[in-house]
């Protein structure tokens, strides 16, 4: 079959790799239907994270079961899947308790036990403790809501409930990327009186209001501070959700919170400080990490085939797998938000 | 009057200071009935801290009020008060929404405008945002507890909702001192399963226990880690109350939460880097910061008079204001776990 791989910076390849086989009795094998490329992808693209040459990359899929091991349950040949973007086996305190990414047995993808989800395949262990099957075959027009359930909009949603968005709440969402964006949507769905986003890009911004953003705030650092407290009455925000996972954003995060704030952080973090000596005096809090999607999957595909959020919006460029490295590209250089990838 | 001062590091006296008036409109001149010495303020008489010689120092009291300003309207003469370790306004955005450490005209005692605790009288502004009366005299019985409801049982309260210490959870509480012993009663009277404190010294583990402790855990970093883990069956902690302030005692606070936790700390950083990788990759948070104990003393006060809770017995130490100097060496040699004074 064929597979991304990449191979050194800027290096990215659709290769052919041995085909997949089920070789454990939890194992699903799964045809991938559509996949997309994450803005952590661009960690180790721009070379800022180690690479392997050669190594499978992509975690973020939907597809159609082929074949399942001796074990599996929950999910059968035929159905369609969305993949959370790590494997959990469902069974573990930590999967119970609903923290699935810090799964006592944990796999990622594109390692020796699960093939990249950048591909036309991709054979996974605990079927059970990972996918979701939608409840029928979806249209068409519901793929790209649905993929975003695997990473980004699940993403966005727990920045959103680390930081205890609730009713009535004034939101910012530090981050215009699909993450950031995702972050609106939950903010807005979860009853924020006013989202506030920071943003400098027109067509993101658009997104963001389409999305439930009540305000757009352009500026960076000490300025957004400014127009924040501007927007909110000097007081600051009551939930900030960091999108981004650089020093800069976070400190911005910290800077617009009002006391008793919690920042949602989502962001793989590089090169941030917490500012401990700030949040002491001003009881703002930081929550959150590694996004465990596979928990909000069920309410939030059901949110999605209603018609009720639309998150495959975050998707503006949808390239073949063959040309994954132009979509790479186009996310690097921001031509795109978000590249949806059909194997 | 006399009052206590600082003048170098180890140097504390009993001096005699002008005494304090009345002078706004929301003023109240308190004479003080008990005060006592904070674990915050051995920062300063160790020299870890800058000293102004000769400043006032103190912040913890309780006493009856003698005059008040011509707009005061919830406190009168003779009312017995519990005084919150910092005054505020009561009126600000962040008082309104109980923050009051955060009050935008926040003042500190042994300041220019509200005196030191640990004396006779206590001139402050702002006595409506900030003192609260007992609804009769209290039984000299009650002192100490009522008296802890200024700082240390509002602290540990703190360490405990910041952490959101639940029914049935099970907690880790770091630290022994009042705070940490305060944070063990809190975690119980919320309803805790299991309470387990990390303790090295006989006497705090007595009292630790008589406030709820069901477990003690007398190893230290790495050690105190796997106890807990053998503990709660390789889990780690729902909630941990981190009540020093040390990057040892942060350290231990991550490692001992289970994934989905929050740290709710409370004690003064000193030297804390926060695992911002850790606390990623384990989705802990991190929430607590200066205790808003004027939010919690109408509630604990009840609980106090009510004799639900006893909090006072962390004062194994009770000295005449004249034998300040003393009681800190008490404190800071460990001999005390907390020192009340009487004018």
């Amino acid at each position: 079959m064929r597979a991304t791989t990449i191979h050194a910076p800027y290096d990215i390849q659709l290769s052919d790799v041995p085909d997949p086989k089920i070789d454990g009795p939890t194992d699903a094998l799964v045809r991938v239907v559509a996949s997309c490329i994450c803005g952590s992808d661009l960690w180790p693209y721009r070379g800022e994270n180690k690479i392997k040459p050669g190594s499978r990359i992509g975690h973020e899929f939907v597809g159609i079961v082929e074949e399942i091991g001796a074990d599996v349950r929950t999910v059968k040949p035929g159905d369609f899947v969305i993949a959370p973007f790590v494997v959990s086996d469902g069974t573990c305190p930590h999967c119970r308790a609903g923290f699935q990414t810090a799964c006592d047995n944990l796999v990622g993808y594109g390692s020796s036990r699960a093939d990249g989800g950048q591909g036309e395949y991709v054979k996974l262990p605990y079927a059970d403790g990972t996918l979701v099957a939608t409840p029928e075959l979806p249209d068409e027009a519901m793929i790209p809501s649905l993929l975003t359930l695997s990473d980004v909009m699940g993403t966005g949603w727990h920045a959103a409930r680390s930081a205890r968005v609730k009713a009535g709440d004034t939101v910012v969402v530090v981050g215009d990327g699909a993450v950031g964006l995702s972050g609106v949507l939950a903010a807005a769905r979860m009853g924020a009186e006013r989202v506030i986003a920071l943003s400098r890009h027109e067509s993101r911004q658009k997104l963001a209001v389409e999305f439930g953003a009540t305000d757009i705030v352009s500026e960076r650092g000490e300025e957004a501070r400014e127009a924040v407290l501007e927007l909110t009455g000097g007081v600051g925000a009551d939930a900030v959700l960091e999108c981004v996972g650089t020093g800069q954003s976070m400190e911005t995060a910290f800077d617009v919170a009002r006391p008793g704030a919690t920042v949602g952080f989502v962001g793989v973090p590089h090169g941030v400080e917490v500012p401990i000596g700030k949040m002491f005096r001003r009881n703002v809090g930081l929550a959150g990490g590694m996004a465990p999607v596979r928990a909000y999957v069920p309410e939030l595909m059901d949110a999605v085939l209603a018609g009720e959020i639309n998150p495959g919006k975050v998707f503006d460029l949808d390239l073949p797998l063959a040309e994954v490295a132009d979509g790479y590209k186009a996310m690097h250089e921001r031509r795109a938000i978000k590249v949806m990838l059909r194997p």
